[in-house]
This record gives C-alpha cells, sequence and structure tokens, in this order.
C-alpha cells in the first residue's frame, strides 16, 4: 500500500484539539486524518496496521498527564507490542468565542448583548473565567461533550432560535463555518497540550520515511542541536531496597538526563507500579549507544522493562 | 478546647467510603466525625484547626494517585503551610448489592428476579461486572452521585415504586438502614484505597496525643520493627541536566528507600513539575537525623523542597 495515502488516526470527534493537532503536525503531507473514538481504538489502529501514525494527547501543562495514555503505554496485556512514539507535537489550547455565520461582522466591538446561552466542554469554562466574566457575567451555560460539539451547535442555529455561543478553537470554527467573536480568550496564555506521535516499527512504510516535523516558530536550529527523547518503562521488585534508585542512576550513568518520571499501578499486585520515565541526551558519536546500553543495566535491576520509542524534542525547537 | 472531643474532617456525603475510612481509623477514639464537600474545605478544617485531624484518599490500588490530593498538598499559594500528613488507613473496597429492608430475608437464594433498576456511582459499575451480568444482566442502571445515594434511594423506596437495588458498601447499608442482598461482590478482592490522615503541626491538642491506628488483623508487629515513611515535594531547575537524578540520590545517600514518585505541573511554567517522593526506613539510633539530613541536602540541588510529614506504615502491619 505505499503509493497511498498516511493514515493517520487521531482522538475525535471531528474539529477536537486531537484533529487539530494531527492535522498542523503532518500539514507538510497529504495525510488522511481518521477519527477514533477512544485512545484504544487509535493504539489498536497502529498496532493492526490500519492507520500509519496515531496522534494522542498524554500531558497537558496545567492539568498533568493523561492516564489512559499511561495505562495504553503500559500494555499489561501485551496488545500493542509493536507500536513506539516517533515523535511529539506540542499544541497550545487558544479558545474563540465563537458566533453564528455573519451575526457579528464588526467582532467583539459590535456585541450588542443579546446572546443568550453558551456552550462548551465542561473544562472550558474555567479556562475562560476572566473573558466570561467580564463579558457574558450570568448569562446560561450548557455543558456540551466537546469544545467541537458546541461550535457545530451554534453553526446550525436558525433565525427562530435564541442566540447562542460556543467556546472553542479557531480550528472548530473553521470546520463548522462559524465566525469568531474574539480570539485568545483563554486566562492562561501558556496551556499547551502535548500529544505522542506513534508507529508501528513492523511497518516499512513509516521506517523508510523518517517523521518530519514542521520547523516551528521559523526556527532553523540545525540537526545535531536537536535533543533527542527517549521513553522507557519498566517495573521494579519493590520488596528490593533501594531499586528504584539504582533503575533511576542507571539513566545518569548513560549520561542521560531524566526529563519526567510518571507511575501507574501495575495491576499485577496492590501497590506496586509501572514507571514511565523519560530521558533526553543530545545525539553526538560518543553517546550513540546510551539509550541501547542504559536498557541493557535497567534489566538486569528491573522485574520487565521496555523501550518505548526515541524521537526527536519539539520543546526545545519551539520555545 | 482540650477537652472537647476530636473532630476529624472527611470527604462527604455520609457512609462514603472516605466516611468508612475515618470511622475505621478513629474507631478507639470517640471522635466526631464531620463531612467535608471538597476536598479543599478539608485541607482548610485543618490548617484552621477547625478540625483536629483530616483523613483524604490519596491513591488507590487500581486508578492510581489522587491528583486533588497532590495538587493540595503541592499547596502553591501556601494555604496550607502547616498541614502535615500523621498516618495512612488502606481501606479495602468491598461492594455489597442492597435492597429495601425486609424485602428479601433469605438473601441472593430468594432472590425472585424482581428488581427492574440499579443504582451506584458511576465508577463502581465496572467493578462489579462478573456479578451483574451473572445476575442483573439487562437490568436498567441509574448513575448517581455517590454509592451511598443509592443505598438513601433504596431505603427511602415504598410499596408502590418498582423494586430497586443499590451497590454500595457494607457501611452505607447500615447507615441508611438496607439490607445486602449479597456481599463482595467486586471482581478484584484486593481493590484498596490508601487514604492520608492529616493535622496541623501548630495544634498540641494532637502533638502530645501521638496517632495511634489499631492494629491491622490482630498482627502485634513491635514498634521498632514498623517502617516509617516520610513524603517530601520539591521542584527542580530544568534546565541544569542531571538536576533531578541528583535530587533522587539524595535519598539513598541517606538510607531512605523510595517508595513512590508522583509529579504535578508546578503551574509556574509549563513542562516544570512538582515532584512527591515517598520514602521509607526502619527507624533505628544511627538513622534518627535520616530525613533531616535529606531535607538539609535536597536544599542545596531543589529550587524549592517541603517536608510533608512521617508517620507509621500501615501496609507492612496490614498484609
Amino acid at each position: 500500500m505505499s503509493s497511498e495515502k498516511l493514515k493517520v488516526a487521531f482522538l475525535g470527534p471531528l474539529a477536537s484539539f486531537s484533529h487539530q493537532a494531527a492535522a498542523e503536525s503532518f500539514a507538510k503531507t497529504s495525510a488522511e486524518l481518521l477519527p477514533h473514538v477512544c485512545f484504544a481504538d487509535a493504539f489498536a489502529a497502529v498496532q493492526e496496521q490500519q492507520a500509519d501514525y496515531a496522534v494522542i494527547p498524554c500531558e497537558n501543562s496545567t492539568n498533568g498527564s493523561v492516564v489512559q495514555t499511561l495505562d495504553l503505554l503500559a500494555d499489561r496485556s501485551n496488545l500493542y507490542k509493536d507500536v513506539k512514539v516517533c515523535g511529539e507535537y506540542y499544541l497550545t489550547v487558544h479558545h474563540c468565542l465563537l458566533v453564528h455565520k455573519g451575526s457579528y461582522p464588526g467582532g467583539l466591538p459590535s456585541y450588542d448583548g443579546k446572546i443568550t446561552k453558551l456552550y462548551t466542554h465542561p473544562q472550558a469554562w474555567g479556562q475562560c473565567d476572566k473573558f466570561l466574566a467580564k463579558y457574558f457575567k450570568g448569562v446560561e451555560r450548557q455543558d456540551v461533550s466537546s469544545t467541537s460539539k458546541g461550535a457545530e451547535i451554534v453553526s446550525k442555529e436558525t433565525e427562530a432560535d435564541e442566540r447562542g455561543g460556543a467556546i472553542a478553537s479557531r480550528f472548530a470554527a473553521e470546520y463548522h463555518g462559524v465566525d469568531a467573536l474574539e480570539e485568545n480568550i483563554e486566562d492562561r496564555a501558556d496551556n499547551t497540550t502535548r500529544f505522542l506521535i506513534l508507529r508501528n516499527i513492523l511497518a516499512d512504510r513509516t521506517a523508510g520515511l523518517e517523521f518530519e516535523q514542521p520547523v516551528l516558530n521559523g526556527d532553523a536550529k540545525t540537526h545535531s542541536a536537536v535533543m533527542h527523547k527517549t521513553l522507557i518503562s519498566f517495573s521494579i521488585d519493590h520488596s528490593s531496597p533501594g531499586a528504584l534508585a539504582n533503575a533511576l542512576l542507571i539513566f545518569k550513568a548513560h549520561g542521560l538526563n531524566l526529563t519526567s518520571i510518571n507511575t501507574r499501578p501495575s495491576l499485577k499486585r496492590a501497590w506496586q507500579y509501572i514507571f514511565f520515565v523519560e530521558c533526553s541526551r543530545t545525539p553526538c558519536v560518543e553517546n550513540d549507544d546510551a539509550v541501547l546500553n542504559a536498557l541493557n543495566d535497567l534489566r538486569g535491576v528491573t522485574e520487565s522493562c521496555r523501550d518505548l520509542g526515541t524521537w526527536k524534542d519539539q520543546l526545545g525547537v519551539s520555545v
């Protein structure tokens, strides 16, 4: 199927932030973007090679880790043994106040106070507190299943309906054909979600084609300055004192800088964990085998351990 | 107020698993148990000395850490500066199928298949899959805000109502005066929630009175064999390579065994974290100052660091 378009799985619905992340990270390709209703379906699509890639949220800068993603990466039943991380994408969460097309061509200055109902996902209200308190105090709020759904409702309004507004992305506005009364209405300018890009290591089609992300902010860093990140999961024998410290020491011994640690229950025995360690290095000839050597050493001090992939750091590039 | 009863804050509603944990962990006292509607209220009650203790869920053996508790322990706005952990309590989550009092005096063998509606908290359905598939296949399910609420609904049934069943604890059954058609209907026998017990370090009333938990399973371990656990939070300069590994090394250097690590966003800057490290030691004369010395060393390599308390391990005792 090498002549076919690339297929990229994302977490639906259409016009969600995951859809936006998939569209932006594959902007330079003509990939076909495929919505999936749950995290497990997107992992399965990559394992079964029905999709070439999956774009999955793994962490938000305000809310922390996405445990559903960690649980799928933990892969306790060995369902996704060929799925590895091959890239990441940082999406800054910008919200707009969306209105039916053409209702306020002059934008916020022309707003007459006639919107009687607002729609968005429950998480988004709190992210736009200041704007809502200033312009929409006391206006009825209705929770919907996604920010995209709110934009859809506003797009389908008729003259007979009361006038509504939706909080969603500019991406959702374009998808549903509605106008932005105001953009960037979020309180925190730095609210960002990190997505992991997954591929199947047995798929020739994505092995030859090295995954290339668009260079952000016009930054033209050379390849050699880009850090490489690696994700490794392991479990340890908790009855052995110092076992966790010994495992973490191995990263340091091989010049790998720990950038994050997450834990999830092992579900084998209560109060035993699967650890997810992300580490980084600036690639050079001397540390070409650092990850391989660290994995070899880890196998000696852990109960189980798995290489979940290496990819180019996009954070250093984008900030 | 030293002659008054001890006041213990827990996370409401009444007859919740938190209520049960508070009742069991203070069973030997005549403490007054006070429901609080949210996590932050329970922390504030201890900080303001309106409660002597708070009993707060921090981790479930199946679902992992409770992020609301970690965020309050992170205490980014310095609201709870005198609140520390002084104990822990492990509560095994057992569910019952509860029915209106007297409706099935013979228990499950006398059940006639006439229950047409089941009530429980959304999380509990999945915990009792096998039992429900065997005895209540196809019966309508209604989500309620807590397992205790379901027991309350069943307790108030009249003859005219359709017959309902609730999934909740034996504790909730006793509180609401309903019968258990069957006990221990959960799939996993080891689903356990760990609660932290908090106190205010400035309160004389709880300082003199060392917190004593009931010895579980009749185990009569001597004081000296009981491990002590300590919780420490810290943040590091992420731009400095090896900073996290260096911080974690300090625990090992002082003979403190790492038992868990959790992270939450710092909310100062994206992708910077507050780390929560729990460590243990078997107390002896030689390591009396181990925690103090580790904290001193940590201050040299972290941006901020805080001692969140030391208490007696209850896991070693109970298993």
